[in-house]
């Protein structure tokens, strides 16, 4: 009999040549090309392409997919629609929840399995989340949505999308490296979401629907969002040290320092900080970024000892920031991102399908009796 | 080192109080009263409250839970005009994922762990989903949506809203017995998926919106469907025989017999098969319902000493259409019943929570080198 373990941890769930993690060199692989390659050499939609189908892709692939994923930009205008029904005042990974189950009833093809399916699943999720993020963003308070434009890239057109402008190649590339940075980190609980929805053989659609519920609990996505509330909440350099040892002293966890799994720094952290000081060079600095540098060196005078760095979480939240970004918008690009890594677990699942259907310990009892309501 | 067994089968996932299924006796428990019990005294509404709060409501508590329960049926006006932009081809169970992700930003009362929070959102969407099934069964064929009543039983006002016409006692309460039979059933693949996502703490609408896309795969839900569409092949009772023996030759499946863990006949279908006699004989045989039992007949002659007999799924088809329910609402209907189950073991995980993140067995390559373009 096998013992239980909460939340699964340390129970295998599935074979997986998607991602590789290893927390105590922090080394990540996204089919098994270090992390930190891809960030320098190659860009979002050439990864989601690594990540998904299993391999770099040639020219005449790469060139294939990107034309494909710009022309599935558009949303249809029920879409639109159904997006202008949703409250301005709910959480936008909701309405990224809502709209991409709807997106799933426009299309027949449904069949999970049939890589031809697969394919263009792909593609239409990939290319259309993206414009669906943006409408919401514009659409609640109150501006039209903007329609992407198919001869920008894949950031560029993001960006546009949500604030009119064509972002400049600095802050393009470094949104773009971030994106790369989120799309995949093995089995994690979103990812597993996938999975056991995957395995009854619903559609992609369906999928990533659930995903993104997943995600967007205050427990997985959204750990951004609380440095960048930590940070406001320190509110100047001089008062860094005084926060941190107060925290280390009542042994709390200081948001965006420490890992489940990494016992060095977080590899995507190293990269995000690179791709930090390239923006606040170009764009100049920022108070809350000074704040963040010196949350993290003394930081690491307080924890390293203990195994506890900066984790990628510390500085993204800040980046969006600086690029205009609402705080809400932060998981809802972690999702925009991530959904590569759903997408390539779910077709690994339904290749060599096992519907999920674990054991539960019951601990109820048995033989109770129907009291009559009067009787009770 | 644990072993990986695929789809988590026999691996314990969580610790349980709400159900209990025995299938070698062919005993299912709801929180430890036999369901055959429940299925005979007790009702929909007094069943969900069993099986969230762990106990049959006391009079003031059934009166307070089905009195909040009539006055939350209505949908909020934005929430139909989001299911009029939903394509009227797609299947209403996207529909369903769609619209109760988006119900989700209308109540900004998000700590699932609360137990007032936990009330009331159970209460909203207990009776809401029956109007979101209703309305788009509705809107789809262009029919204005029919506003609950709060004067009628729940069964009743569901089949109200569908047809605009009051179900006579005999429907209303075959159908009532239906949902609570579709309620619970342990740790089914929708179940575990609504669990993983309440291990974020998301809320529970987004739960439940992640266990109604697991519902929705080919593999769980819809397998009533598949019934009738076997029934409706075969076409008259006199083909039965050879259509049995042709499938018991080839060692294929037959559609509603043979079930994952009953070893005996199902206790659902022992109180579907008096159910559908109570039905067919108050609105009269058809044609279907004839073949049915001929099925179920010459199957038990086949397959009874393989331990194969009639499943949940092998009447409630039959009876459901007789109430001239289209058959894709099927699904929905399970839903709507089994919203009860998903939403008692997401508070029961939530209690001891702990995130899920299981492990998985890498089986792909490492430090493969990133060719530039022009070299792959």
């Amino acid at each position: 009999m096998i013992e239980f373990s909460p939340g699964l941890a340390g129970v295998p769930a599935a074979r997986s040549k998607v991602s590789y993690l290893d927390g105590e060199k922090g080394l990540l692989e996204y089919r098994g090309i270090p992390l930190e390659t891809l960030a320098k050499k190659s860009h979002f939609v050439e990864t989601t392409y690594l990540l998904i189908f299993g391999n770099l892709p040639t020219t005449a692939q790469l060139k294939k997919f990107d034309h494909d994923l710009r022309i599935h930009r558009r949303i249809k205008y029920r879409i639109v629609d159904l997006i202008k029904c949703l409250p301005e005042s709910g959480h936008p990974m909701d309405a990224l929840q809502a709209a991409v189950a709807a997106l799933g009833m426009f299309y027949p093809d449904k069949d999970v399995k049939d890589p031809e399916i697969q394919y263009i699943s792909a593609v239409r999720l990939i290319a259309k989340l993206p414009t669906i993020i943006a409408a919401y963003a514009r659409l609640r308070r109150g501006d039209d949505h903007v329609q992407p434009r198919d001869d920008l890239s894949f950031s560029e057109n993001f960006l546009y999308m949500l604030t009119e402008k064509v972002p400049d190649k600095v802050m393009s590339e470094v949104f773009d490296t971030c994106l790369v940075l989120h799309a995949e980190h093995t089995m994690n609980a979103s990812t597993f979401s996938g999975l056991v929805t995957a395995s009854t053989l619903s559609d992609p659609y369906t999928v990533v629907s659930s995903a993104i519920g997943t995600l967007g609990g205050p427990l997985h996505g959204g750990a951004n969002e609380k440095v960048l509330r930590m940070l406001t909440e320190i509110g100047s350099v001089e008062n860094v040290r005084t926060y941190i040892e107060a925290k280390v002293k009542a042994n709390e966890k200081i948001s965006g320092l420490g890992h489940r799994v990494y016992k060095v720094k977080d590899p995507r952290a190293i990269i995000l900080q690179r791709l930090a000081k390239r923006l606040f060079k170009h764009l100049g600095a920022s108070p809350l970024y000074e704040i963040a540098m010196e949350v993290e060196r003394v930081g690491e005078e307080f924890l390293a000892s203990k195994k506890v760095y900066a984790n990628v979480d510390f500085y993204s939240g800040i980046l969006y920031q600086k690029m205009g970004i609402e705080t809400d918008f932060f998981t809802p690009i972690f999702a925009m991102s991530r959904v590569a890594g759903w997408l390539a677990h779910a077709f690994e699942q339904v290749k060599d399908n096992h519907i999920f259907r674990p054991r539960e310990i019951y601990e109820g009892e048995h033989g109770r009796v129907y009291h009559p309501i009067s009787e009770r």
